[in-house]
């Protein structure tokens, strides 16, 4: 395999981003960066139809951000972790575009962006501008993965909330999409490394975290390898959705290895409840989570140059109920994308080196 | 969108393939082409381990043909029908190499091969060398979107059969891997088209073929349209797994644009099981049943020149039983493959010429 990360041969922008959660996301500590919190139902009948929704308008709040219409995107990447990801489809009915399905798990956000750079990485490659778009819904994911809600299950500590939201990105690679946006700073996937499957033997279905974390720390430990980079060289080193739980046993497993980002590492999953005030335990997980915080946080941290080289880590835990009951082991996946904020002047001067570049005889 | 197809910047090819199936369809018109046919069970304690296990045999005969370690591959795509892709995830992971899951329903096959021709499709590209895999088994199938197997539940005329197998494909843009290969004819990705999700409002959940026709007919439509080319340009028009309810639809629909491809067309469905004696009603469905069709009977056949110019159109029906409970439809999707038969002296001699162009000052 690759030992270093793929490095778009153009520049791939993240240009527009749209949030959708639940009452919950909100009340929490990001709650007022969201686009659009409703009301778990959002006008619809069945959890499942909701969370279609939610990608709907989040996909649509994003590309209007953008100021595109859909017939300009040249494929969707969606995923979600519903039972064959109808949450997708059913969302995306609407939307005639080409779509990508995919499965990550919890890791979605990350691979839909991992996708879309390779997608838009290549001068007359597959595709000029695509959406990456996931979501999750505590509703959904508890009667399908755990308990009936009206059952009432306990929770023991390890566990973690399911974010009700979904997050879309529009990417582009259309140099006179990135020229007219507005921010001083222009979100940039500068580096992706997909991960490899990790299993270390959890089986704990309450303990995600626990079995996502040795794949965090294997896609890291390559990546720093393979880069030549150091935990330093970021201002911020975002997991998932790892919760408390996960991220102490991240940590630990990178010391080890003699690699430290306790400096610079954040998880998804502990930004966006509040430990004391949420009670969402070990915190927040799905692939909502770590979409919406890019989305509606790290996103416009980057667009201001308050967070200017980032390392966005989606990861995911590839079981399912059954697999569980038949004694099998929870693995991880863990999918690295790095994002930088250029400034818009040292971009557009890139921009028209290149024009100038392709003009010559 | 884009009206045009995506055509690789370099030549990616399909190295080589390998196809694990169970019984039934050993039986079938193809038998004797199948690199592996088991038992069902595959020294499995159930069937969803069964699945894994054909992924992992289908992967290591690809890779054994293809005279490739794991470590030569720079990406695995996989998915299957499992609830949460986990046929693949268990089946995969003793495969140490980047994942990336899929969910296409059963056009995950040619989804697979889609995005490997994304990735390996460009010069400093994101990949080299990619694994695209996918399976489905009767029975994990029968008892996730049906009835338990016990139960005995009769089977309508439009229904198929769930295919019990794996298709693996070992893709190479490495001119080394290409001209080693010891054929006349090398089977080259020539260009690839991303399908829409497609909704006409069917719901019954034995008629999968009715489901999915209509995906297959907006794709081929738009390829047409897209590339200039007409069915008379091809050998062979293979869809997925319409079944014979769904391949007439298809034409059907498609007699309707002024577009006739009952010449050329034929559907792995129908190939795979034969009308009279396999009992199986409207044919063969599934993630393998496209993924073994190409693997033992087409890719042969272009490597051999028997076949020169293919369409390959996987098609898939995005749904699940929870969200037919809840009166959804049933949406479908197809994307296409153009698959062509290089004589590989005429390959040689591109690769040097590109050899030379890239040495020349």
């Amino acid at each position: 395999m690759k030992t270093q990360p793929y490095r778009p041969a153009r520049p791939v922008c993240i240009l527009q981003a749209g949030s959708v959660t639940g009452q919950k996301e909100k009340q929490g500590p990001l709650g007022k960066c969201f686009d659009l919190s409703g009301d778990d139902r959002f006008g619809k009948e069945t959890w499942e139809k909701a969370e279609s929704e939610m990608q709907r308008l989040a996909v649509g709040i994003a590309l209007r951000k953008a100021g595109l219409r859909t017939d300009e995107i040249d494929a969707l990447f969606a995923g979600d972790l519903i039972n064959q990801c109808t949450a997708s489809s059913y969302g995306l009915l609407s939307y005639r575009i080409p779509f990508l399905g995919l499965f990550g798990a919890c890791s979605t956000c990350a691979e839909g962006l991992l996708m879309a750079a390779i997608g838009l990485g290549c001068p007359a490659g597959a595709m000029e501008r695509a959406v990456a778009v996931t979501s999750s819904h505590f509703c959904s994911a508890e009667r399908q993965f755990r308990f009936p809600l009206e059952y009432g299950g306990q929770r023991p500590p390890t566990a973690q909330w399911t974010v009700t939201g979904s997050g879309a990105f529009v990417l582009s690679a259309v140099k006179r999409d990135i020229v007219r946006l507005s921010e001083e700073y222009v979100p940039v996937i500068e580096e992706v490394m997909p991960g490899c499957i990790v299993d270390r033997g959890v089986t704990d279905a309450n303990n995600m975290g626990a079995a996502m974390a040795p794949s965090a720390a294997d896609t890291l430990e390559r990546y720093f390898k393979g880069s030549g980079h150091t935990p330093d060289s970021f201002d911020l080193i975002a997991t998932g959705d790892l919760g408390r739980e996960g991220t102490a046993i991240l940590r630990d497993l990178l010391e080890v290895k003699g690699i430290d980002i306790t400096k610079h590492h954040v998880d998804c999953g502990c930004m966006i409840f509040s430990e004391t005030e949420s009670d969402t335990h070990a915190g927040g997980s799905g692939c909502g989570c770590s979409a919406v915080v890019l989305a509606a946080d790290l996103l416009p941290n980057l667009r201001r140059g308050v967070l200017r080289d980032i390392l966005f880590v989606g990861t995911g835990a590839l079981m399912n109920p059954l697999s569980l009951n038949q004694g099998q082991p929870i693995p991880g996946i863990a999918h690295l994308i790095r994002i930088r904020a250029v400034p818009k002047r040292e971009f557009s001067h890139k921009i028209t080196e290149e024009i100038s570049h392709a003009d010559a005889p």
